[in-house]
């Protein structure tokens, strides 16, 4: 197949791969409908209709570029989060903001410091600029803080990745442990603290702004992708310092936000009541998981986020099989952590009662179906 | 302010400039609203209402990401190019995938050929890369393909730019000049052969899809954001060999499109009649805005795209004062080129009738109001 002859070295050594096959793959690939969407971590509780309503009313400037400099938001940002607009960068989901960081700060060959099994998209855009990640095991089914921190020293790393809550085990710190962990890393490490999962952790596990908001060598991930219910939407956002949220304006697309996704958070956040009564229904269908699991002798570990990650107490082609024959036979979409020893669960992310009444039918029928083979 | 100490060093060399100011950021400025927003090349005539009703069915999906693959809009896309899906990249609008092009090719230090007063946003992304820009004067107000050849030869430059039509002036190349000027590169060059405006272009214009479609070092852009009007969808596509086109998958941002835009684009490449009625009035525009010009003692230049860039025939003070107080007196926003000896030009883009009355009513007034001291 005939490419550009020219293009770099790095660019040229890079594989081809994408760090998620999405359910729409699935479905062509398999020849069945997704009936139940439970693994790619979204909401399926939905947005507001108060941001249905604003999307509504966007629609017709759809013809207008959003605002660069994304005021509005960052107004409503700072307000809803005690901080200073010179605080915030928007961007396009945390998958964009963490290509931006990535690149702010690694050149090739330089070591960056993540979890074995941790965020796949971080991993993407850190082999995309050539760093050299440094893998740090989970213990006792957490993020090793610890571990982190001495790689980082070892290594001299410039960068380290930290999701609180995690993804994909669910598992947490409390926020005394993670702001101890920002200050006791060199200030020559960028820690990217993801919190994408913030909203749905239980008090005590996010730390306030104000513990973290005077170190230039921290940015927070957040979004509205998980409890707002806005993943298509595309809207991130980084909290740090003034002087690191603005080095994001010297790379970024500045005309990269959609219209209508702003205008659907901005919206969202003025919603306390709907967030609240999504954050019910979130862990209400934690539970209903966490239920099924056990009914079906498998093993529901802890979760602070919009998913369950499941034990199933074997082998990781298991849990693989358990995976392909929900999809395969009763059209039921979920996940599996990529890296052992995780890869020995699975993950269901939370969502209507529908989507429970189909896993509650189907996950039975597939145990028996896989029997000893899956060992 | 603190920043992180250990960005790299081409980023912390880089400075926070935006490409364009936009036009909510004049508003805040200036304290004053903008009444006819015929300054950033938008559409004013807006999406098809079969458009607007594919967004709002859209918007209940939202909490869905968007399929990184972008099946359903490639398979469209190839349907309406009369190409294959394997021949298509898609992206956060042109600027997302210009970002992306430059970062495929560029290495600290590389030349990159483009015209003295060409796309902003290309510079500043060959800037973020670190790119060393070779700039080739317009002649005749056209982008000097001989011009860029030469120096493409002369640098022995991986990357070169040209827009046809042409931004910020409007202006254009026939297809045979164009297809043979990509024939004439060397095949270690990338062309990116921008072509945003193309359905605003006279018949002619823009080469065959199958007249380029074999080169590995063309990359053909194209968006929604003009002729579609859906600048606010962020919703660009390039066209190459499958080679040159499966490249993106290695860096873009897989689940960076939203879900709203995606529907909206698919929407609008199924409505040729609204296409048709939108065009016409984009012409009917141009004329209007030239016939105003005219009566002012300014020189309209022939465009080819949804813009008309008018020669003040004075020098860029003058220009500047007029853009200044169209905005400030009357509330027009236009814009005009930045780099001499385009920027004795203001640019003006097609809108409804509303905006073109806002616009003869208050030219006259600016240009007396200046009297001589923008001379």
């Amino acid at each position: 197949m005939s490419a550009f002859s020219r293009f770099t070295p790095l660019v040229s050594s890079l594989p081809s791969t994408i760090p998620f096959v999405g359910p729409e793959a699935i479905e062509r690939q398999r020849g069945r409908s997704v009936k139940a969407r439970i693994g790619a971590n979204e909401n399926g509780f939905g947005p507001a209709p108060s941001v249905l309503k604003a999307m509504s009313e966007a629609a017709t400037g759809v013809w207008k570029y959003n605002d660069p400099e994304n005021f509005d938001l960052k107004q409503a940002l700072a307000r809803h989060l005690g901080t200073a607009p010179e605080n915030l960068a928007i961007g396009e989901g945390i998958d964009g903001l963490l290509g931006q960081i990535v690149r702010m700060v690694i050149e090739p060959g330089l070591p960056v410091v993540t979890s074995l099994g941790g965020y796949p998209t971080f991993n993407f855009h850190v082999a995309g600029h050539g760093g050299r990640l440094v893998t740090v095991p989970y213990v006792d089914d957490r993020e090793d803080l610890d571990g982190l921190l001495a790689a980082v020293r070892q290594e001299d790393a410039p960068l380290v990745y930290f999701a609180n809550p995690d993804n994909p085990i669910g598992s947490w710190w409390d926020a005394d442990s993670v702001v101890a962990f920002a200050k006791a890393l060199p200030e020559t490490c960028l820690l990217v603290l993801d919190e994408a999962y913030g909203e749905t952790a239980p008090a005590g596990t996010i730390p306030s702004i104000a513990s973290l908001i005077d170190m230039p060598n921290v940015v927070r991930t957040r979004t509205f992708s998980k409890a707002y219910g806005l993943a298509g939407a595309r809207v991130g956002y980084v909290i740090s310092t003034p002087g690191t949220a603005q080095a994001f304006d010297k790379i970024r697309n500045h005309f990269g936000m959609n219209r209508i996704g702003t205008a659907a958070a901005l919206a969202a956040l003025a919603d306390g009541d709907y967030l609240t009564e999504v954050l019910g229904n979130i862990a209400a269908s934690r539970d209903r998981i966490a239920g099924i699991a056990l009914k079906n002798g498998l093993q529901p570990l802890p979760s602070a986020t919009n998913f369950v990650t499941i034990d199933c107490g074997r082998d990781a082609v298991f849990a693989r099989a358990i995976i392909d024959r929900l999809m395969e036979d009763h059209g039921v979409f979920i996940r599996m952590p990529g890296v052992a020893p995780l890869n020995r669960c699975i993950r269901i992310s939370t969502g209507p009662e529908a989507d429970m009444a189909l896993l509650e039918e189907a996950l039975p029928k597939v145990i028996a179906a896989i029997g000893d083979k899956g060992q």
